[in-house]
């Protein structure tokens, strides 16, 4: 299946695209959205991936981060993936709950049955999506990327970003899950994608991510500290505890009185995409 | 009932809020939204007023529009009630259509049965919406206020603000349905709201309320030329040409390629929101 574009918008000078491929890693039809900004229409843009959190699509982050603004100001694509496989064939929690399966699929590569045949998240946003956002916006220049994500997504942008440094010029994440292994949801969806054997699943922490990493870069963090999940899944201490020991420095914003929902990344995704544009621009 | 804060979340600096209230002149029990900026701790601030368009809630617009960023740029507060009354006991169009009955006031106040019990929109805004809005967030100076609108509550925004100039400091539209009298929305729903009678029906039609206004406001309006609804029901051109005849200068800005969503509300709300505080200053 080519690559086809669902949905074209204007939006402040530039255009809200979504986008339907067929997916090798993924082994199913996946929907992403790209929004180009003026500055693409001149000349090729640098990509910042925004990777949603738990029950998310790719449309909720176009629609309510208001993120096209910033964008068009600092000259930078932003490209949303979905947050799992999708379709009739893929694999969903028996119970229906919110934190596994559909929407759920964290970022790395299961390797346990049923999940392994499609939640192979990692390879997609890693390397099979730049490609097909190459090929279906040719005005992107994907290999000036960063990523950024909201809590499960926020998660996926540090361990993908650490695990990467080659292809990312900055990291940074919204109220992030920074130690999966170390909190419920995490352990959940980590013992059922990945199995028993805890060993592995260090390799989707980020805080364990940290100390092996040999080439750094700039990573921003941002966490309200009115968010419910802070202290029992998010745990941002954590992150700044791993960040001292190992001595890989990391910015973060505890911002008072703000809470998870979207109206704390519209708050502060300015600053993250210029952020973002500064190190792409300097890399 | 007294008026119940259903949600407060920090967004930009200021305060996202929610409340539900018994109306009197709606009979019914009502929810709007109002952003405080964070100049509103220190002091009183002026408010805007937007109104939805069909089928919305108080909530598309808080969670789609991007306001609050200019909002608290500018020091104003921004109200956002319901398009209709609401509950069980208020009539719907029986065929479940979504321009007739919930979602689709038009801003009027009903005459007809089974609708004259409920629908009066038209009151509920000018005048006891703001009495409310006082009750509620004391921060908020209501006798310094502008108002804006999307499609249809882009006519309720014109045909308010020309009815009550004494009320609203400049009025602003998106898309708005200028001549309600002259496209299919608007005929099926003053028909049924407000009778047979057409004469009645120029008293909600912005174009027809041109030329008896005498106290006159600065008015903008921002059109998409790619909006698959300016042909058939918007119909820009006839408010230009009013405009023209009745001597009342208005600003009308056709956007080019821009569509009727809310990526082209988020594209220019900050020009609008700017464009009432100066006048609020002024006045």
């Amino acid at each position: 299946m080519s690559i086809e574009c669902i949905s074209n918008v204007h939006c402040f000078g530039g255009e809200q695209k979504r986008f339907r491929h067929r997916s090798q890693s993924l082994n199913c039809n996946m929907v992403f959205a790209a929004y180009l900004p003026p500055q693409a229409e001149e000349q090729q843009v640098p990509v910042v991936y925004f990777l949603s959190g738990l029950t998310c699509t790719d449309e909720n982050f176009i629609t309510k981060a208001g993120a096209q603004r910033y964008a068009a100001e600092y000259g930078v694509a932003v490209v949303a993936p979905d947050t799992s496989p999708r379709g009739e064939e893929v694999a969903d929690d028996p119970e229906g709950s919110y934190d596994m399966g559909l929407g759920a699929g964290f970022y790395l590569n299961a390797t346990e049955a049923p999940w392994a045949a499609h939640y192979q998240m990692y390879d997609y946003v890693v390397t099979e999506l730049p490609r097909v956002v190459a090929e279906a916006c040719p005005q992107i220049d994907t290999t000036r990327a960063a990523i950024t994500g909201h809590s499960m997504g926020g998660h996926g942008a540090l361990t993908i970003g650490l695990k990467n440094p080659e292809r990312y010029a900055s990291f940074s994440a919204f109220s992030p899950i920074v130690a999966p292994t170390q909190c419920a949801w995490g352990k959940k969806a980590f013992s059922l994608y990945l199995g028993a054997d805890e060993a592995m699943w260090l390799e989707y922490d980020a805080c364990a991510l940290l100390a092996p990493a040999t080439e750094r870069r700039p990573i921003l963090i941002d966490q309200g500290t009115a968010d419910n999940f802070l202290d029992e899944q998010l745990k941002t201490h954590l992150l700044e505890e791993a960040s001292r020991a190992a001595k890989y420095p990391i910015e973060v914003r505890m911002q008072g009185g703000y809470d998870h929902s979207y109206y704390f990344i519209a708050s502060f995704i300015g600053d993250h995409l210029r952020f973002h544009a500064q190190h792409l621009a300097a890399g």
